[in-house]
């Protein structure tokens, strides 16, 4: 492995989503030479006007950066543009980094990394939560895996996006902890679904019901933040059910590779189901609780 | 109805166990005259020290006393000492109160007010949470149901327990959304045992994902508090198992009534049920993760 001990001045991003549009724009305030590229063209003519080079191909900007960064969709879109027709990890120079902030496959990132290693590319996989509004305020937490002195090389562009960096193992480890995020998170709204199902069925006003609740041993970050909503009915996303639903079904996926039992988990999956099939994917994931006013009768 | 709106002077408790006997020195310290009683005779001797008086039976307590609490294990524990051999009912002036604090069914809590109508006797139930050091403390969340009148005439009694009192609705209403927040707690507790037990399994340090976890959207009271003991295996009781399922089974009975699909909380149901089965009632409610490991083979 060349050695790298210099700083990182110039940094690509593909991918300029609700995620990784303002994680561009958050890399050049912080005075990093920013290189994007987006499959639609509209949101590069956006970054442009802040200052981004928009090299046109993910090919051409991989060749001119020392760190790309992926922020995209699912493991598909990973594959597509690195290995595939976006020919990422061709373009990049012996020595640099990629660095997947997107959410995707523990096991296909550690086959991703394989094949960085073999032409002595470091990766490091750096998921991320928070959701748009930490994407926006630099506020996102980061929960990397890969090896420390690249976490280290890479540590002011993490600064430059996140408040909270967390090494928390080898590559692939950070894959497993956002997944594992996303388990304790889908079974907390589930939770909650059933807990404030149950008291307006049995008569008690939920919203009387919900602050006797929230300061509790039951309370919990969902709980305040998208309990209000649920009450007023509110189903804008701050994570979309669809995107969860991914989320839940690359975590069943590792789940059964390790062997983990995740019976809650699955039961979440199935209800996601019940509203993907309802064409409710763009509601917020707190939208679970339909799932259950479908099955009580409350909503038809 | 008679009108009562002097304040309350003499309190009488009924049950010292791990919640009320502290919660009877606090009502002393409060400068309340109180009477305790409860069946195991070494109790009463601990409270008599601390300037309770103890009748030596249910019936003689209340019958000299403004307002009596009930803090007992279950509804029949209720039933009996108020309506069956305890004689309470019987013995209690007319507008004297009972408040019961237990965790009980909310239909025999609604029988139970009618009974007490009958003879002039107002009824509150008022469940608590915040656990044996909440009690200790005076800092419990007190949820309580019943007329408007008889709770503000009630509250310097309940501000000597608690630090948190919600009024939410009539009479069994308190218990309702006691119900609630076990079903939320549960289920918090089964999705932070699904997100360890998966990190774990799939090779990430379980210290590291908790840390990474804890302050985001994932977020919980549980994950917080309960999450650094199932890192190493302390099963400590802040409250056991055995009375755990207790409150999940009086949740199950009530959304049975009132048709609510708790497809999560019967998960859970059926979880402790095998730690039951293992006679580990006496552990922490967080050892629920125990019933994860027994099915992926990590526990014998």
């Amino acid at each position: 492995m060349t050695e790298r001990t210099e700083s990182v001045s110039t940094v690509g991003i593909i991918g300029l989503g609700l995620m990784g549009k303002p994680m561009c724009l958050n890399l050049l305030k912080s005075g990093f030479s920013v290189y994007a590229h987006n499959r639609s063209q509209g949101k590069c003519r956006e970054v442009e006007r802040e200052g981004a080079v928009t090299p046109g191909s993910a090919r051409a900007m991989a060749e001119r950066v020392e760190v790309v960064i992926t922020m995209l969709p699912d493991t598909p879109d990973v594959e597509r543009v690195v290995l595939g027709e976006g020919e990422v990890l061709d373009a990049l120079r012996p020595g640099s980094v990629l660095i997947d902030m997107s959410t995707i496959s523990p096991d296909f990132t550690r086959e991703l990394a394989g094949r960085c290693r073999e032409k002595d590319i470091a990766m490091l996989d750096a998921p991320v939560t928070g959701g748009d509004v930490g994407a926006i305020n630099g506020t996102l937490s980061i929960m990397v895996g890969g090896e420390s002195g690249v976490v280290e090389r890479c540590r002011p562009v993490f600064d430059a996006l996140g408040s909270t960096v967390t090494h928390v193992g080898p590559v692939g480890t950070g894959q497993v902890v956002k997944l594992a995020n996303q388990i304790v998170g889908v079974g907390n709204l589930l939770a909650m679904s059933e807990g404030l199902l149950f008291a307006r069925r049995a008569g008690v006003d939920p919203v009387k019901a919900h602050r006797a609740i929230e300061g509790g041993a039951a309370g919990s970050w969902l709980f305040t933040h998208r309990g209000p909503q649920i009450l007023t009915e509110d189903w804008q996303p701050g994570f979309t059910v669809a995107l969860q639903q991914k989320d839940v079904r690359l975590a069943l996926e590792a789940a059964d590779k390790c062997g983990a039992p995740l019976l809650g988990t699955h039961l979440v999956y199935s209800l996601y189901q019940a509203l993907l099939n309802r064409d409710l994917g763009q509601d917020g994931n707190h939208a679970l609780i339909k799932a259950l006013e479908y099955l009580s009768g409350d909503r038809s």
